[in-house]
C-alpha cells in the first residue's frame, strides 16, 4: 500500500515538474517574441554624417573605403542614418504621409526603393509640395504615385509605414533644416495595432485625395471635415485669437 | 499490478491536467496585464465639441445639464476631449514640450492642473511663444515654469508626459487651427520605455534652456548642436536647396 502511494506521489510530482518545466519556456517565448519587435526612438538634431554607403548596393558599399566620397563628413551612425536604414529595409511596400519632404538623402532612399520594385505611395500637403527644394516633383518624375490635399487645413502628418509592419512617426518633417537643426523625435515601432490604425488613416486619405475628386475651379473652399462655417470655432469661453 | 499502473496513470494525468489548467490562467494574466496599459491613437481634425464639462469639478460637471453653456456645440466625445481627458488625469506632474501652444481649451486644462497642485513644466520655441494668441504668456502669468530655446533651430517637439507614466506625442501642435482643420495624429502610450526616453529628452532640454544660460546680447548665433559652420550641410551629392 505504501509502495503504491509512493508511486502515485512520484507520478504527481512528475506531472507538476513537467508543468513547471513548460511554464518558464512559455514565459521566455512570450518575452522573446516581444523583444524581437522593433521599438526605437530617434532624437534630432542628427549629427551630420555621410549616408552615401546606405544608398549603394551591398557589394558596392562593402567594397567602398570609408570616406571614399571625399565629403569630409564622419561615416558613423546618426539619427538620420538610422531613419534611412529603417526605410531602406522595405521589400514590398512603403506608404509615406508627409507634410514637408525636401531632404535629398531621404528622397534618394525613396527613389531607390521604387527602383527596387517596392510599391511606394506618397500623400503630401499641397502648399508645401511646390516649394523650392521639395522632393515631390522628383518622386513624381521617377514614376512614384503622389496624392495631395486640396483644402485649407494642412496635411500635417509625418509618418511612414514599411512593409505594412513597421510604423515610423513623430514630429520630424523630412527636411534638412529639421534633421540638422531642430529638436525632433521619431518613433520606429514594429507594432501591429499602431500599424493597422495608421494604415487605415493612410487609406482614408489616399482615397479622399484621389485625383478624380479634385475640383479644378473651386467655388468656395471647405475644410476636409466639412465645417466650412467656422475655421476657428471654439466654445463660448474662448477669448483668444489663434495664430 | 494493472490497478497500480492505472493509479499511476491517473496521478500523471491529474498532474498534467493541473499544468494545463495553470497555463491558460498565466497567459490570460499576462495578456490582461498588457491590455491594462493605455494605447490609444487620436486622429485629427477633431469634431468641434464643447469641452466645458471637462474643465469643471466632478460634482459641478455631474450637476450641469448637457449644453448648459448654451454654446450650441455637441457635447459628445471627440479627439480633443480625449486629449484633454488624458492630460487632466495628471495628479503629480506634467511635462510639456511644445512647438506651438495657442489652444484656449488646452491652456485652461494646463492651468487647472497647476491650480490643483500638479507640478507643470513647459518647454517651448522662442519664435512661436510670443505670437498673438499664444498661451505661453498666460501660463507664465499663472505661475507655471516655462523655458524656451535661444537658437536658430526650432524646438519642434509636440509631446507631454503625464505623471511620468503616460506619453502623449505626435504631429499635433496645440493650436485650434491644427485641432479643427489639419490632418494630425497623437499617440497616448502608457509605456515605461518610451516615457523614460522622452523624459530624458525633456530633462536634457530643460537643463539646456536654463535661463541662467541665456545670452542676452549674442555676438553670433550657433545651432544647439554646435554646428555653426553650415546650417544646411549635406553630403557631396546634394544638389537641391532646402526650404
Amino acid at each position: 500500500m505504501w509502495r503504491l502511494r509512493g508511486r502515485v506521489a512520484v507520478a504527481t510530482a512528475v506531472g507538476l515538474a513537467l508543468a513547471l518545466e513548460v511554464l518558464p519556456w512559455v514565459l521566455r517565448w512570450l518575452r522573446s517574441g516581444r523583444r524581437r519587435l522593433r521599438r526605437e526612438v530617434l532624437f534630432f538634431p542628427s549629427q551630420v554624417t555621410c549616408t552615401e554607403a546606405l544608398l549603394k548596393a551591398p557589394d558596392e558599399a562593402a567594397a567602398a573605403l570609408p570616406n571614399c566620397c571625399g565629403c569630409g563628413l564622419p561615416h558613423s551612425e546618426s539619427s538620420l542614418s538610422r531613419l534611412m536604414r529603417a526605410l531602406l529595409a522595405a521589400r514590398v511596400s512603403l506608404e509615406l504621409c508627409l507634410f514637408a519632404f525636401s531632404s535629398p538623402q531621404l528622397g534618394r532612399a525613396v527613389q531607390l526603393l521604387h527602383q527596387r520594385g517596392v510599391r511606394v505611395r506618397v500623400v503630401t500637403d499641397c502648399d508645401y509640395m511646390a516649394l523650392n527644394g521639395s522632393q515631390i516633383g522628383l518622386l513624381r518624375k521617377a514614376g512614384i504615385q503622389v496624392r495631395h490635399d486640396q483644402d485649407l487645413g494642412y496635411m500635417h502628418h509625418k509618418f511612414a509605414i514599411v512593409d505594412r509592419r513597421v510604423l515610423i512617426t513623430g514630429s520630424l518633417n523630412w527636411t534638412t533644416q529639421a534633421i540638422q537643426n531642430n529638436r525632433e523625435n521619431v518613433l520606429i515601432m514594429e507594432d501591429n495595432e499602431y500599424v493597422r490604425l495608421f494604415l487605415e488613416e493612410f487609406e482614408r486619405i489616399w482615397e479622399e485625395f484621389n485625383p478624380t475628386k479634385y475640383i479644378f475651379f473651386p467655388q468656395k473652399k471647405k475644410s476636409h471635415s466639412g465645417r466650412s462655417l467656422s475655421w476657428h470655432r471654439t466654445c463660448c469661453t474662448s477669448s483668444q485669437n489663434e495664430t
